[in-house]
């Protein structure tokens, strides 16, 4: 049947999606150890934040916060002109109406929110998340077990080879630079042709271990769309000119032809 | 200094999230590769998903989903009337101006939108996601490299444990019934404490194997707080009436005392 080749529908998960709150104001309302929690995790994705707390019940972590200038602090209960300018709220208080009140003002805004423990009140939920560098790894159990979610990416972390983000750093800058040397629109399918076979041509290790030196001799290839053995690379380090090796002549291996 | 106890704001990620659109409106604008991907996501995750796009612009697999019903199909380009009911909106259409007008729209409306491969017209990106029942894994590499966050997703599928998601649909009924049999919301603690005691007792693949009769002999030892080892939970199952067994006499062992 024709039917098969495609994927099945598994219902029952969520859209895990990487929301980009750089420079965006996000509204936190509360003080307590889970607000702590995604005043991090929105710091950490460069927003502006902004607790709403009475400065009692600021714990020693968002006090930190808030002495060091990193969150904006409003000291006092919720008010609903905090809203004013908000792209996205977050609750977490242990007071269920003040919770749903402010919920109901954020749908009628249109603004994302979340109320900490409240499902049905919560346009988002969190995951527990492994961070290194630019790469981020996300675990959801869709709230069958947030306890297992953080083994899970605890066990995820720990099989990760070490200097995985630094990999991904490398992939990022040779991106980079890859468009500075051909940058035309009609340029992308080649160059992303190219950027494929890169990624699959060398291991993670690999990627780690390539220098800036080693990246401009990457990008000579480029032209011919072919990429080198990692042997090649390492062979032309020792030549400032390229042109002195042979490795265009088809006498050194390729990982992947064109 | 008190401050180094606090995690140090690591700059430069996105804020990972899982976004609820189970019954919410999802309108998709275009009907190729890229969309075929999008639609799968939200389908996954239980959106009713509007795809806009002349039916000659429908790669197969969007045409299979239209035929199956899978999603409401509107045979023409896409008009602004579209998005009204719209609670979020994916373009992925090759068309650069059409693609800003649409992104514009929708910020007007305050709807969530991501213009494929226009990342200042997203609000959130894409990643790779390993999906097995309840357990979703989401890679990101924050634009660093999409093709890397494919080989980590697939690398981390490897890794983990077969039946990791049914270990979690096991916690996820554990829950649900200890629910049943502690549901005050004063129970709550002592809920949650035990949970976690399960949650650390056993492996993945020990949760993998418990039955209803596990499960209902588990929920047993609830009331002193205990866990027992696994194989006090095995040597019941032979048994009908757990009270002819000694195992709430302490000669048996725990795995976490209460």
């Amino acid at each position: 049947m024709a039917e098969n080749k495609f994927p099945e529908v598994q219902g029952g998960g969520s859209l895990i999606v990487a929301w980009q709150i750089k420079g965006k104001h996000v509204l936190v309302v509360g003080g307590g150890e889970v607000a702590a929690g995604r005043i991090l995790n929105c710091l950490n994705a460069d927003a502006n934040v902004t607790v709403v707390c009475p400065a009692a019940g600021l714990n020693p972590e968002v006090a930190y916060r808030v002495a060091q200038k990193q969150v904006t602090h409003v000291d006092r209960k919720f008010e609903p002109c905090d809203l004013d300018g908000a792209d996205m709220v977050l609750v977490a208080v242990d007071d269920p109406e003040a919770s749903t009140a402010i919920w109901q003002l954020c749908k009628a805004r249109r603004i994302p929110a979340n109320i900490a423990d409240v499902p049905p009140e919560c346009d988002f939920y969190f995951g527990s998340v492994h961070r290194d560098g630019p790469l981020q790894i996300m675990v959801s159990t869709n709230g069958k077990g947030p306890r297992l979610a953080s083994t899970i990416r605890r066990f995820i972390a720990k099989q990760l080879p070490r200097d995985a983000g630094r990999a991904i750093e490398t992939i990022g800058q040779l991106r980079v630079k890859l468009r500075q040397i051909a940058p035309r629109p009609e340029d992308a399918p080649k160059r992303m042709a190219w950027m494929t076979r890169v990624s699959d041509a060398y291991s993670w290790d690999e990627m780690c271990g390539l220098s800036d030196e080693d990246m401009a001799n990457l990008l000579r290839f480029y032209p011919s769309g072919q990429v080198p053995l990692l042997e090649v690379l390492k062979s032309m380090r020792r030549n400032a000119d390229v042109s002195q090796l042979d490795v265009f002549d088809g006498s050194f291996g390729f990982s992947v032809g064109a």
